[in-house]
Formats: C-alpha cells, sequence, structure tokens
C-alpha cells in the first residue's frame, strides 16, 4: 500500500488538524509541502491535487480529496487503526459533532481566520482590510468562544460535547483557535483569557495528541516570533518597502 | 413513534432543503414554523430547541440537533427508507459529497446568503451594508457557480459529481441558489443565464423531487412577488419610513 499523501502548509490550522490526526493515529502518510507563501498552492501541479488551490488535500491512491473536515471524516472512516471517539459510529453522537463541524465554517473559522488575514497577516497577503471587517471578525470570534464555552464545554466536559475523548471537531476547532497565537500575546489574552473552560479543553486536546501537537505547531511558534521581530523593527523604522518579500522569504 | 419535529421557515434556505428532503423520502415528520420576520427564532422557547436561534432545527424524540447539512446526514442515516443516493455508504463517493458539503459554506452560501442579505433583505433586517460587501459577494457567487459548473458538472453529469441520482449536497446547494430568485429575473439571469449547465441540473433536482420541490418554494415566490411590489411602489414614493413594517407583517 502507499502511503497517503498530504498537501499542506503547517501555518495553515486545518493542515495542522489533519498532520496531527494521521500521527496520532499512526497512518502511514508522507507529507508533501505546499509552501503558501511562496505561492507554490497556485501552481498548475498542484490544482492537479486540489483545482481549489487550498491546502489541506489528500491523494490516497488514485482518490483525491480536499475540505480538511471531509478528509478528517474520511481518514477516520477507511483506516481501521483510528479509534471510534475521532468520528463515532452512533449516529447520536456522530451527529452531535457534525453539527459542530458544520457550525465551524461560518462561526469560529469566519470569526477567527478573517481576523488574523485582515491583521497579521494583511501585508504579506496584500490584502486591502478595514476596521470595519476587523470588528466584524472580533465580534464573530468572541460570540463563537462563547457559545463553545457555554454550551459544548458546560460543566466538567472534557472534551466538547462532554465526550470522554476527543473527535475530529476538538482537533479542528482547537487547530483553529492556536492560530490567533501570530496576534501576540496580548491579542490571546484578550480573546482567551475570560475563557477558562476553553484554555483547559485546549490543553486537553494537546496533551491527548502530544507530542504531535507541539511538534505541528512548531512553525507556528516560528511565524510568531518573526511577526513580533518584524513589528518591532518597524516601530523602530521608517517605511521600508522591502519589508514584506524580506520576511515573505523568511518564513 | 412520534413524528421528527422539524422547526423551519421555507423562506431560509436550509429549511427547504431539509423539508424536501423529508417529503421525498416519506420520512414521518411535522413541520414547526419559526416566523423569522416575527422573531420567533430568538424567543426562549425556541432557544431551547436550538440554542443559536436559526432554521432549521430538528427534534427527534429526545434528541436535537442544528445545522442543515447535519441534519440531512442524520435523516438519511437513521431512516432505512432513504435510499443510498442521498448519502452513500460507499466511503469514497460519501467523501466526495462531503467535501462538497463543507465547500458549500464558506463558498456558495457565503457569496449567495450575504449578497440576499445585503440586498433585497437589508432594509427588512434593518441590517448595514456596504457597496465593498455587495461587492465581494458577487464577486464570491460568480466564483462559486464557474467551480460547480466546471468541476462537479463536467461533461454530461445530470447531478453533482456526475452521480445518476441526487445526494444531499445537490439539493442543499441548489436551495441556496433558488434564493437569489427573490433579488429578480434581471439579478438571476445575471448570475446564472451564463451557466447553463447549472440551469439544466436545477432543473434535474426539481423533477426529481417534484412536487415537493415546487410545493416547497412557493412561500418564496409569494415573497419575491411581495418585495417586486414593493421596489415599485417605493420608485413611485418618496421615502416612507413605515415600510419596513408593513411588509414584515404582510410576508
Amino acid at each position: 500500500m502507499q502511503p497517503v499523501k498530504v498537501y499542506a502548509d503547517r501555518r495553515s490550522q486545518p493542515s495542522r488538524a489533519v498532520i496531527i490526526f494521521c500521527r496520532v493515529n499512526q497512518i502511514d502518510f508522507e507529507e508533501v509541502t505546499v509552501d503558501l507563501f511562496k505561492s507554490q498552492h497556485l501552481t498548475p501541479e498542484f490544482k492537479k491535487v486540489n483545482p481549489m488551490g487550498q491546502v489541506p488535500a489528500i491523494v490516497d491512491g488514485r482518490f483525491k480529496l480536499f475540505e480538511s473536515h471531509a478528509i478528517l471524516r474520511y481518514l477516520a472512516s477507511v483506516f481501521p487503526g483510528v479509534a471510534d471517539h475521532w468520528y463515532p459510529a452512533d449516529l447520536f453522537t456522530r451527529a452531535k459533532i457534525e453539527s459542530i463541524l458544520d457550525w465551524h465554517h461560518t462561526n469560529l473559522r469566519r470569526g477567527a481566520a478573517t481576523l488574523v488575514q485582515h491583521t497579521a497577516l494583511a501585508p504579506f497577503l496584500g490584502l486591502t482590510t478595514s476596521p470595519e471587517a476587523v470588528e466584524q471578525a472580533e465580534k464573530l470570534l468572541m460570540q463563537s468562544l462563547g457559545v463553545i464555552e457555554s454550551l459544548w464545554l458546560k460543566g466538567d466536559a472534557k472534551f466538547l460535547l462532554g465526550n470522554p475523548q476527543p473527535s475530529i471537531a476538538d482537533l479542528s476547532l482547537v487547530c483553529e483557535i492556536m492560530q490567533l497565537e501570530i496576534l501576540g500575546d496580548e491579542v490571546c489574552d484578550r480573546f482567551l483569557g475570560a475563557h477558562e473552560k476553553i484554555l483547559i479543553w485546549m490543553d486537553n486536546v494537546r496533551k491527548t495528541t502530544s507530542p504531535h501537537f507541539e511538534e505541528a505547531h512548531e512553525l507556528l511558534f516560528q511565524v510568531k516570533a518573526r511577526m513580533l521581530q518584524s513589528k518591532a523593527a518597524a516601530s523602530n523604522q521608517a517605511f521600508e518597502p522591502s519589508t514584506k518579500l524580506k520576511i515573505a522569504s523568511k518564513l
């Protein structure tokens, strides 16, 4: 059997979720780095893997798939070694997890990813941003964190829905929230500081998937450190047009 | 066995998808109307059904569920009378359908629903809108239609992915596109006129689910007619502050 090819950039939160899932479940896979900052996702070669030009994507034999939640469901279903708790066979438990996975797209992800894109990443992506877009994203992110804490982590829940073990929803959502790290500690504290249950839950997910969780997030913390350096340098200098390119090449 | 309670407003596209699915598959269900224009989705009673305050939501015995895709997956899985093509047991076919369902949230739905909200519905929802929001939504909608046509309807595909029968993805996406009707024929033509394959596919979905498709969309066409009347009246009058309330009560 050929290993599953996982096309990913570890700076992308859904890419990390798929990589951690494969490692934890000892799935035989080969990671193929698609460097978003070098626009490798836009090459004709990669478009043959995923015509959307997005990571993650997988190729399993002749079968190609994109969208991280679809990938996680597929991997959990075709690899018999994956423990049931990741994507339970019980239809009621599974349906509740599906509900969170669907909710995620238009709530937590839309809030968190839009905020990161329109603040930390905007200069590197050449994105036109606006205070309204940032404000809306912050509001949606804050609401989403409130929902997670009050609805799915109520009581002494160790994982979402009070499940005793994590599901693919736990992994997807925690990887998304981890992305806030690149906004810096102050911003992270502003969003997460008041959500103790979320911090405990994130740590539960980390511990259950350790050391793969930490290993998959190493690059994110490197990006964070470089962004902070770049911010500090920018505040000590006048406008320097080559900053964007220098940082992109360093990443 | 108690019938499944389906909480829905037929003006909402995911509500219609669930209702059509239940009717076509002869699922024993009771439709409970949650009138969005009367803010019934925000009442404490409905929040007990769905704490998100959104339709559709279902209650099956003591089991509660929200998010239309999760609902469709659940209904297809627990009711043995539902034909396999709606949500195939084959893991490869199913994974491709999951990929479309996930893609839908951040592409077609985000484009189409945002456009409708920021144009036709904005005055009724009291929504602050901007030309940028409308422009972005139009762009995303147009891109999404292009993806559907070129990727999932390529060749002589009768349904998405070239499947011979529709899946829950066909139903969800077609109900979303149908929502454009309330923008009027001219706007519909602008988006769909150049997409002949999409028009044929939509008609295939309609025919396969007839007469339930037409019946579930009756209210949408009534809304469309009233919106056109209201637009015509507004263009003949000066500003009339009570328009919003009058139309909301008529709907």
